[in-house]
């Protein structure tokens, strides 16, 4: 193969991957098609989307048309595994948006049939692009801050006004979206917390609120604290309700510290390890030396191009996938413990009790209130969140 | 009266104090007498101090003796409330050392002698002279902030080694100190943290683990998660075994949000409160105007001295206490909620349970292990903790 052809599935954030694809900024990729249900969409794309780009409304005659290698789901959550294991059963390669699904127990079976399938299965994780975190975690698999002992992640930044969750039916309801700011907002730094680190808890004890700040029925508010089988412990914070937001990841090993925040990278390097200053000083107070080191992070951020570009690399070239779609369970396992610590008043301890989750969401979902009336916003535009997440 | 007549009962950290009375830095006070258990203290403080400055093995004695009006108690935390009752039935104005005690019944039995006695009483909360927490305290209570939504602080710049543990056989021990972190080095920040917010919790969530980095039986190490009547939440995390540590201290309201972090305190200001804008904003995405502000701080941190002079100014000329010792119950008691939950695994309703909280520690007191061997260390002066905290 020396090109890929590729449809992008769900023309709402799936729009902007579809425009970039369209552009020619993905080499070795080209758009053959786009599909949404929405006749609005399909409309607007044959409008702005080169003329020999196929409009289809039905993704499933898309997939079996024979006109595309690989596929770009960009539907609501729920659908994400559903469409993905008919793409790969048809033999198309996928890139699923996140999250990868709602419940883990749909996201295992999704990746039990991506293993089996042999094609190329991805995330579009694209903050694993930001050079930011890619450099945390390089310095971490390192050993530069040597054993992890904390993380704080306070992502409150995700502001988000009724009138956004006004926007659509579907937001913001058990039923529609399966949770709130764990699932729509945070996925990208639930997944970069445990893939930076490395390390996944072992239990989890969280704090969500429901329709805090909103009229939604879904977590717009929630503190979460974790353990790791290491006995580091972490928290993350995470809010739509709060203007201006705060992110700042800091992580503590006992080699020093580092802290992402305003887009900058600090490290606090201690000249000895912790513990080993521990043994030998005999002052009594006192404390390790410790350098503020200016580390260089590359200033380009690909972010979904990145991912796009990394997508068809793997296709064409077998180059390692940046963000696995089989990783994608990993941060929704984090947003399910959460949901079920909450739920329960109790620790969850990993790995989840999936079937309980299910059953318990299920349950939210049964009984989730359509909110109305529901205000089509013409102004909410997906690409405004598009540059920066 | 023109002028208080001071005993200073305790020389560790009461040293410190005696020297600064003895110096002439408070006006109106006059250092007269000192006291501790210790020969070498005692004669530290006579080859030291001026040489009208009676040393004292006896407190209780020198409480009588007719050559004090008031007294500072610097002794180990356990006796604080027992050596300020004896003082304040005896006649004296009282200034307690923090923390005001181990456990809260103690402490409520202090505080009820201390109302019905008509004398001054006060305690070491020197941290409340720091104009960026007066700052902070003085924003929120003139609305600037508006409702509060979270409180966040990351306390980690309490480095310990185990020489300094060992440096003294009562300390981080049940029966000793009644406690670690919590007790002995984050006690300033507890106080703040509901002073600044003008807030006490009404349900804590705590995880502390006991002697993780270091060879003690207490707590190391606590992350606890708060719930404020009216909604907010906050989570407080503190430890003696990292380096370098964190000191940052985060309060969001619906009119913006306030970090103290690097001796700086930054303000960012909404143009209108985020629930205006939530009720007005139509257009999907987009938050409230938001000034990053350059608030002016008081350059000058009176420190202990500012406490010592407030103590002074309180007995002769009424002035309003900075910090009563009445209020020092409050960050114990979040100290104390602290322990409890972790013991019991659960939530902790305030006001606290105080009795079970007393029989929690007494079993754990009783069953202390005396660490040994004990090393006294030359070098720890407890001057180095003097200017900072």
């Amino acid at each position: 193969m020396k090109q890929v052809r590729i449809g992008v599935i769900g023309l709402g954030m799936g729009f902007s991957h579809a425009k970039s694809l369209a552009s020619g900024a993905i080499a070795g990729a080209k758009l053959t098609a786009v599909c949404d249900i929405n006749p609005a969409k399909q409309q607007a794309a044959a409008e702005t989307l080169p003329a020999d780009v196929k409009v289809w409304s039905d993704a499933e005659a898309m997939a079996a048309s024979g006109e595309v290698d690989a596929v770009v789901i960009a539907t609501p959550h729920y659908g994400h595994p559903q469409e993905a294991i008919r793409c790969l059963n048809k033999g198309l390669h996928v890139l699923i948006e996140k999250p990868a699904g709602v419940y883990t127990k749909q996201v295992r079976e999704l990746n039990k049939v991506a293993a089996d399938s042999g094609k190329v299965f991805s995330i579009m994780y694209n903050q694993r692009c930001n050079p930011l975190y890619k450099k945390l975690r390089e310095l971490i698999a390192a050993g530069e801050l040597g054993e992890i002992r904390r993380t704080n992640w306070i992502i409150t930044n995700w502001y988000r006004s009724q009138s956004y969750y006004d926007s659509g039916g579907w937001r913001a309801t058990w039923a529609g979206e399966g949770g709130g700011v764990l699932i729509n907002q945070s996925p990208h730094q639930l997944d970069l917390w445990q893939w930076t680190t490395g390390m996944m808890p072992v239990r989890v004890r969280a704090f969500c609120a429901f329709g805090k700040y909103r009229n939604i029925e879904v977590e717009d508010d929630v503190t979460a604290y974790v353990e790791y089988e290491n006995g580091a412990t972490g928290v993350f914070i995470t809010t739509t309700g709060e203007a201006p937001g705060t992110n700042r990841y800091e992580v503590n090993g006992d080699r020093g510290k580092i802290v992402i925040e305003d887009g900058k990278l600090t490290f606090w390097r201690l000249r000895v390890p912790e513990p080993e200053f521990n043994q030998t000083y005999k002052g009594g107070f006192g404390e390790p030396e410790c350098w503020k080191c200016d580390v260089p992070v590359d200033p380009h951020h690909p972010q979904h191009n990145g991912i796009l570009q990394n997508f068809t690399d793997a296709i064409l070239k077998g180059t390692p996938l940046i963000a696995p779609g089989e990783e994608g369970i990993h941060g929704l396992t984090l947003s399910n413990a959460m949901h079920l610590s909450t739920w329960t008043d109790n620790w969850v301890e990993l790995p989840l009790d999936e079937e309980l989750y299910h059953s318990m969401l299920q349950e939210r979902a049964a009984n989730s209130v359509k909110r109305k009336p529901v205000q089509e916003i013409e102004s909410v535009d997906m690409s405004s969140t598009f540059g920066s997440y």
